[in-house]
């Protein structure tokens, strides 16, 4: 406790007033803005972004309000972080990875291709190194990043055409951004990237052969079902899509420490709360997408999967050789939790998901 | 909000203090007792159990205060629970699955054989009516239940000798408790249960073939690697254990909003701390077993796992067939939840997961 505060409270303290109340009697009832980078009630991550907000208004007593701004109504998506960094917002919501124009390493917060699942991504963030090598990277800027959700594995893409190896992937134009779009280039394919709301009518008009958006969560509102009946599954080059919020460092630890620990605390149950939904209702539906509107699920092809891995580990292999430092570091640190994780992801986790999928029916 | 409460904040308007400090201010600081059914210390969940407590202290400023008490300091660690219906403790930290003697419906929020991951376990309690039977269970009680942790799928045991086939398994003298108990004695194991403290010893004598007990995180300090060598995964029959917060409900309900918010929503935030903590040094730990102490993993052979799966599901059935209705619910909701979210789990997450393992290194 710093001497200001100690003065504060023991000054209360003499008014019959319990001390501990001193922070909102201090501070009085403050309301912070929230931009965010998803558009209003968008499933899973809009909608995180909004209960994220309301439940830290009502586990602070209302002491700390937080209004949401979705994408576009107080600045365009992907100014959010940079809203904050302005001052014209307190705190974002949004994906790390949208930021690599300001640090090539924000992608390993978000999700990297062949990277770690949303469970291994919490165990490197919060107990092997990772939120300290966030916090170096975001103290450039002045915020502060704390992990809010995440989509699990997402689908690899909607393809009009059945994929049979690698030579389908030749000239393919599919729709398909960030790192992973850097893997499908290297298989052969004809990598761009497109807003959501253009790709539809891409996928319609055949201007795209494929595009690759969320999971059937998501992509069941966007329709990309009526124009490409193949879905296939899993996409390697977002294992897992975490979604971050942002405050701003200087007025985040102005804050009374309660409340600190309330926005902290609060993000991390929405990480459980948004991956929890996504577990409950994409396979909800895909059921819909295969059972009312004649979908074929399909896995991708060995072939596929394997130069996947191989492309995905030169693009990997380039950010831990980058000339940045810090993108460096962050390569390094999270390749190396990445190999001691995956000992039980894959042999114990994987290994019963793979055991009941063979043996179990019920 | 009721009519008390507003005319109490209405009144404390009026003195220019801040409404919104009024639960404070009305009821002063509160000191609860948390009991729970683990040693101090304990890897992963007995140290959670202690950080949700310190968290909620934190996040509150002081106003609630969570006393913890481990196993035996209070009362014996399996009368957590009576601990909290008879008034003698607020809140009881353990896994539901101990109280099987008051519901057999309570197995379910803990973890199952061949039952849910625990991403699938949230997605059934938060998003697919799980914490509504859960409520109605420990409504007989007076108590609620909160998920605060989970371990993931856990190893499958040690073993004295290696193991071909169910053959193997026949007589074999076995530390195993619950329902995973029942698994392995109708594959033909002679399955015994007793503490921890008894199981080295017991390995050591040969009064034991093998034994299961969490996973290498916590069986690395209780040294059954010096008696047994084989470390077999996963555990088909703990694919997830999930611990519980357990409230009195009226003195919960009798909380000032804000602060039952906080309590829920940081068991939240200790799911996911918890959970990341197994996925961070479980394989640590085995790291350590197996370099500097000559372990040898291994997965059980597939015999014993279709043989594992079958028997899973003659158990689960029984609990589906209950006579008692709360369970018979219980069962047929974990059911058709567990259906639906495993495409997801096995053709999506599990897919990327074993594709990682067979194509992927870095």
């Amino acid at each position: 406790m710093d001497r200001r505060k100690f003065i504060t409270r023991s000054a209360l303290a003499g008014t019959g007033i319990a001390a501990l109340a001193a922070p909102a009697v201090a501070q009085g009832n403050i309301t912070w803005r929230m931009v965010t980078t998803w558009p209003k009630n968008f499933p899973g991550l809009g909608v995180g972004a909004q209960r994220l907000a309301d439940r830290i208004t009502a586990a602070s007593g209302g002491r700390l309000t937080i209004q949401v701004y979705s994408a576009g109504e107080l600045v365009p998506p992907l100014q959010s972080l940079d809203a904050v960094i302005d001052g014209s917002a307190e705190m974002s919501h949004g994906a790390a990875y949208y930021w690599q124009n300001k640090s090539t390493a924000l992608s390993f917060f978000t999700g990297v291709p062949f990277g770690m699942t949303s469970r291994e991504l919490t165990g490197w963030v919060r107990h092997m190194g990772g939120q300290q090598l966030w916090d170096e990277i975001y103290d450039q800027f002045g915020v502060q990043g704390f992990l809010s959700g995440d989509t699990g594995t997402q689908a690899g893409g909607w393809f009009r055409n059945e994929l049979t190896g690698v030579d389908d992937v030749q000239g393919l134009r599919f729709r398909t951004p960030g790192l992973g779009g850097q893997v499908w280039e290297k298989l052969g394919a004809s990598v761009t990237n497109m807003a959501a709301g253009e790709i539809f009518q891409a996928l319609q008009s055949g201007t795209l052969d494929a595009a690759e958006f969320v999971g059937p969560y998501n992509d069941l509102a966007l329709g990309f079902h009526q124009v490409a009946k193949n879905y296939y599954f899993p996409s390697f080059v977002e294992p897992g899509l975490a979604t971050e919020l942002v405050v701003d460092k200087a007025k985040y630890q102005a804050l009374p420490e309660d409340l600190q620990a309330l926005i902290r605390d609060i993000s991390q149950a929405e990480y459980d709360q948004v991956a929890s939904d996504f577990a409950a209702n994409d396979p909800r539906a895909l059921k819909t997408l295969v059972e009312d509107h004649g979908v074929n699920v399909r896995q991708f092809p060995e072939e596929i999967i394997q130069a996947g891995a191989e492309a995905a580990k030169e693009v990997l292999t380039g950010l831990r050789e980058s000339s940045d430092t810090l993108t460096q570091r962050t390569a390094e640190s999270f390749i190396e939790a990445l190999n001691i994780m995956r000992v039980r992801t894959e042999g114990t986790d994987g290994a019963f998901v793979e055991a009941r999928r063979k043996y179990f029916t019920i």
